[in-house]
C-alpha cells in the first residue's frame, strides 16, 4: 500500500469559453500544485464545457479546442506547474477522419478526449469509449468512440483513464483497468443531477473498486448548463482494511479543490504490458500526509433546493445577465422561483412586477408584497385592466359572439398573455432576464397558456412537481426559522384567478391523486 | 431474366394512428391485389408512422405495434389477400431483452422492422441493422440495431429485405443481397424531402444494383409530418442491356399505388445458403405484362412549392384542424405563406387578418387585401391602436424614462407581441390554427420577436432563404399566369414597419449579400 496525492478539480466551466475556462484549470493547477499534488484532475470537457452539442460538430471548433490545449499545456509549465501531471477534458477530433466514407459518422470525427499533460504538452489523449445517448445524452450523434485504452505509469504507480460512462458499463476502461493490474482508476465525469444519483455513483465507485482492485479518483462537473445542473460531490474510493471505502468527498453545488493523499495498492503486474508513458516528476518532494475531507451529503430538499439555485444563477449570468424578473401572483409557485432566484443572484437583482386583473384576490396582492419584503426584493405593480379591455374591445367584433366571454378559455389565455407581454417589455427595457414559474405537474397536463405564463428565458421548477414546491416551501421557511414564504401562499387553495372564483381543483384532480399518478406515467 | 409484379405502395401514415395506418395498408393491399401484384412494398414503419421518437421508448406501445401488426396479417388475409406476400414497417421489440443489463440500450429493446406477410401470418421479421443518427434522425437512441439478413424466395426468386439507411452503407444489407445472390433488394423507406435527395437516392440505387446484380425496389413514404415531409417518389431500377437503369418512377409529393412487373435476374445461387423461407402463392396468375409508369421529376421551384403545400396540409390535418390564419402584412413572406395555405387547406378554410398600427403604410392594407381577394380568402382587420396605446400607458411609470421611445426594440417588439395575441385569441375563439411567416433568412439572424411574428403552431417557409421566397413567389404567379402575389409586394423594399420609415436593410446586410453568407455557414 502506497499513496498518491490527487487534487480533484471540481470546477463550473461554460459552454464554449475556451480562454476562460482555461483560466479555470491554470487556477486549480496553482491550488494544486500548492498543495504537492502528484495528479489534478478536473471535470470531462472542462476546456470546452459540457455539453457542446453542435459545437462538437464545427470543425472550426473542433480546431479551437484542440489549439487550446497545446496552448494550457504549455501555459501550464510556464506557470511554474510542469510538474503536476493533469488530465485535462476538451474536445479534440480523429486525425483520420476520411472524407470518402463519412455517411453517418459524425463530421470531422470529434472525439470527447482526455488529455494527459505533463511538463508543457500533451504527452497522451485518451477518448471516451462509451458515449451516453439516453436521456440528457447524445452522443453517438455528437462523437466517435474510442477504442484504446491509456494507461500511464507515475511515481511507480499505473494509472488508467475513463470518462463519465466509461464507469457505468462492463468492458471497456473498467475491463483496461483490471487487465492492466491498474493501482488508480481516474474518472473524469460530467454527471447532471437526479434525485439519488449521488449514492449510486459512490456503490458503483466502491463495486468497480472492489472488482478491479484498484483505487478511484472521482471528479464531477458543478454548476448549471442550459437545462443541466451538475452538482458535483466528487470523491474518491480507496481499499481499506474492510475493502474499498468513499475516503475523500467534495461538497456538492459549488466549486472545490481538494487536495488529498488516497491510499493506493502497490501491485506487482501480472503481465507484460507495462505502459510505456511515464510523467514521474523530476523532484519529489518529501511531503506531510494531508488528510481526505468528507463532506456530508445533503438531505433530499436540500439538494433539490441547492439545484435550483445553482441552476437559475448559472443560467441567467452565463446568459450575459445580472438580473431577473419574475411575475409574482401571490400563488406558492411564483413564491417559491422568487425565493430561489433572490437567493441565486441576490436580492437587489430580482423584481417582482405585479399584474393584477379584474378578477384578482386581494390576497393576491397582499401576499405577493410580503413575500416581496420578506425577500428583499423590489416590485413593480401593473394592472392589465387597461389592456385587457383594449383586447376585448378589438376583438370583439371579429367573433363570432361579437364578445369575448367571461370564462371562456380564449379570455383567461388572453389575460396570461397581456402579462407575458408585459414582463418581456420590463425585461426588453431595463435588461432583465425572465423567470417563469411554471411546476412539472402544470407542464405535464398542460394547464398554462403558451406564450402567457410560459414566456420567459428560465423556468426554474419546471422538473418540480407541484407537492415537492410544497415540501420546498415549508423546508426554507423551516431552515429560515420564519414564514419567508407567507403561510397564507401555502394555506390557499390554488388558482390561476383567470375568471371568478376559479380553483386549480375544478379542472385538474387535486394534486395528492395527480401527482403520483404523472410520477408512474413519465 | 424473369419479371415480378411489384406494387410500390407509396402512403401518407399517421404517427400513432395504429388503426389509421393499418386501413391505408388494407386499401393498398386491395389495390395490389386487383393489380396482380406478387409483392407489396409501403414505406418503411408505415403502421406505426414515421417517426415515432420517444412513443418507441414506452413498452406499451411497442406492443400495441406488435398486436397491430398480427391483427394486419390476419385482417389481409379475411380481406381474401393471403397469396398477397406483403413487407410491412413497423415497430416491434427484441424479445430477449434483458432488465439487469440495459444500461445505455433503449428500453425495451425497440427495433424498426419489417414484417414479412403472408397467408394471415407474420412469417418473419427484420430489423433494421444501419441506424441513422445525424441530421433529422436519432434513431440509436430509439432503436436497437437488427443483425440478421432477412433473404426469403418468392416464385423461384430470392429477395432481400433492406430499410432506408442500410442502403447508403456498405455492409449489411448490400453486402448479405450479394451473397444470397438476391435478384431482388426490397426497400423500405421514411427518407424526408432534401433539395436533389432524389437525384442522390436513384444514383444510389443504380449503383447498388450494378454492385449486386439484384434489381431494385424502393418505396419511400409521402406526407408531411411534425417538421419532416417525405416526399414520395418510389422507384424500380432493373438491369437492362445497357445496366441497371431506372425502370419505374411514381409521383413526388402525393399518395401512389403502382403495380407493375419489373424485371429481375434469374441466377443460380453460387452457395448453398438457399432461404429456408419461401412465400410462393398458391394460385399462380396468367398475367398481361404490366408496364411500369415513369413520373417525371419536378424543376426545383415545383419541389418547394410542393414541399410547402405538403407539409402545412399534413401538419393542420394530423393536427387534428381544418382551418388556419395568418397575419397578412403586404409583404413578400406572409404573401407566399397565404398562397402555400390556400393551396394545402382551400381557400374557404384560410383567414387572413391584417393589423395596422401607427406606422403602416397605406400600402401595407391594399396589397394584403389585393392578395387576399387573388386567393379567394377571408380577411379580418384588427387596428392594433387601442392595445399599442393601453400597454405604453401601463408601462410607462415603470420604466426609467417613465416612457416608451418611438423605434426602441422595446416598443417594436411589444407591435409584434400585440400581434401574436390577438392571432391567438381568434384561433382560440374560431378553431384554426396560426400558421407563422418566419423565413430562415430572419431565423439565423434572429430577426424576428420571440411570441411576436413567432407565435403559432407551424412555420411554414421556416427553411426557405428570403431570395428563396421571391423566387417562389415569381415561378408562383408564372405558373397561374397571372400576379396572385401582387407586383407591388414583389418589388417594394422589405420593412417590419415597427418604427417609421423602417426597412430591413438598416438592420441587415442586403439578402444578395445575406443570403449566400448564412447558406455557406448553415
Amino acid at each position: 500500500m502506497n499513496v498518491l496525492r490527487i487534487a480533484l478539480g471540481q470546477v463550473n466551466p461554460t459552454v464554449g469559453d475556451l480562454e476562460g475556462n482555461a483560466r479555470l484549470i491554470r487556477q486549480a493547477a496553482a491550488d494544486a500544485a500548492a498543495g504537492q499534488a502528484d495528479l489534478l484532475i478536473p471535470p470531462e470537457m472542462v476546456l470546452t464545457g459540457y455539453p457542446v452539442e453542435d459545437l462538437s460538430l464545427r470543425p472550426s471548433f473542433q480546431r479551437a479546442s484542440r489549439l487550446a490545449m497545446s496552448a494550457l499545456a504549455r501555459d501550464l509549465a510556464d506557470d511554474g506547474f510542469g510538474d503536476l501531471t493533469c488530465l485535462i477534458g476538451y474536445l479534440d477530433h480523429s486525425d483520420d477522419d476520411d472524407d470518402a466514407d463519412t455517411v453517418g459518422r459524425p463530421r470531422g470525427g470529434p472525439v470527447n478526449s482526455a488529455a494527459l499533460v505533463h511538463r508543457g504538452a500533451v504527452v497522451a489523449r485518451y477518448d471516451k469509449h462509451f458515449l451516453p445517448n439516453y436521456g440528457v445524452f447524445d452522443e453517438a450523434r455528437y462523437f466517435v468512440p474510442g477504442e484504446a485504452p491509456l494507461v500511464f505509469e507515475m511515481n511507480g504507480h499505473r494509472v488508467c483513464v475513463a470518462i463519465c460512462e466509461d464507469l457505468w458499463r462492463q468492458g471497456g476502461p473498467v475491463q483496461w483497468a483490471r487487465e492492466f493490474d491498474a493501482d488508480l482508476l481516474a474518472v473524469l465525469n460530467a454527471s447532471p443531477y437526479e434525485r439519488m444519483k449521488d449514492d449510486r455513483r459512490l456503490e458503483l465507485c466502491v463495486e468497480q473498486a472492489q472488482a478491479s482492485g484498484s483505487a478511484v479518483a472521482y471528479t464531477n462537473m458543478t454548476g448549471g448548463q442550459d437545462e443541466l445542473v451538475f452538482d458535483g460531490g466528487s470523491f474518491a474510493v480507496s481499499p481499506t482494511a474492510d475493502g474499498p471505502a468513499v475516503t475523500a468527498r467534495c461538497a456538492s453545488f459549488a466549486e472545490s479543490l481538494e487536495v488529498f493523499d488516497i491510499a493506493v495498492p502497490d501491485r506487482s503486474p501480472t503481465h507484460d504490458r507495462y505502459p510505456t508513458i511515464s510523467v514521474t516528476p523530476a523532484v519529489t518532494h518529501i511531503r506531510t500526509p494531508m488528510a481526505a475531507p468528507i463532506a456530508a451529503p445533503l438531505d433530499e430538499l436540500a439538494e433539490i433546493w441547492e439545484t435550483l439555485v445553482l441552476g437559475a444563477r448559472d443560467y441567467v449570468r452565463k446568459s450575459g445577465f445580472t438580473k431577473a424578473c419574475i411575475g409574482l401572483s401571490g400563488g406558492v409557485d411564483s413564491s417559491i422561483v422568487a425565493a430561489v432566484a433572490a437567493e441565486a443572484l441576490g436580492p437587489e437583482n430580482v423584481f417582482g412586477v405585479l399584474m393584477p386583473s379584474r378578477y384578482s384576490s386581494d390576497h393576491s396582492i397582499s401576499d405577493a408584497e410580503q413575500l416581496a419584503t420578506n425577500l428583499g426584493i423590489a416590485t413593480f405593480t401593473v394592472p392589465i385592466e387597461p389592456a385587457h379591455e383594449a383586447f376585448t374591445g378589438m376583438l370583439a367584433p371579429n367573433l363570432a359572439d361579437q364578445q369575448i366571454n367571461v370564462g371562456d378559455l380564449t379570455d383567461q389565455n388572453l389575460q396570461s398573455r397581456i402579462r407575458g407581454v408585459i414582463l418581456m417589455a420590463m425585461a426588453n427595457e431595463h435588461g432583465w432576464l425572465v423567470l417563469t414559474t411554471g411546476n412539472k405537474s402544470e407542464a405535464a397536463v398542460g394547464y398554462s397558456t403558451l406564450y402567457g405564463d410560459t414566456a420567459g428565458a428560465y423556468a426554474v421548477i419546471r422538473d418540480v412537481w407541484k407537492l415537492t414546491v410544497y415540501d420546498l416551501c415549508t423546508w426554507r421557511n423551516e431552515v429560515a426559522g420564519r414564514a419567508i414564504i407567507p403561510t397564507n401562499v401555502l394555506t390557499k387553495p390554488p388558482s390561476a384567478e383567470l375568471k371568478p372564483d376559479q380553483r386549480d381543483d375544478q379542472s385538474l384532480p387535486d394534486y395528492e391523486i395527480l401527482d403520483p399518478n404523472l410520477r408512474a406515467y413519465v
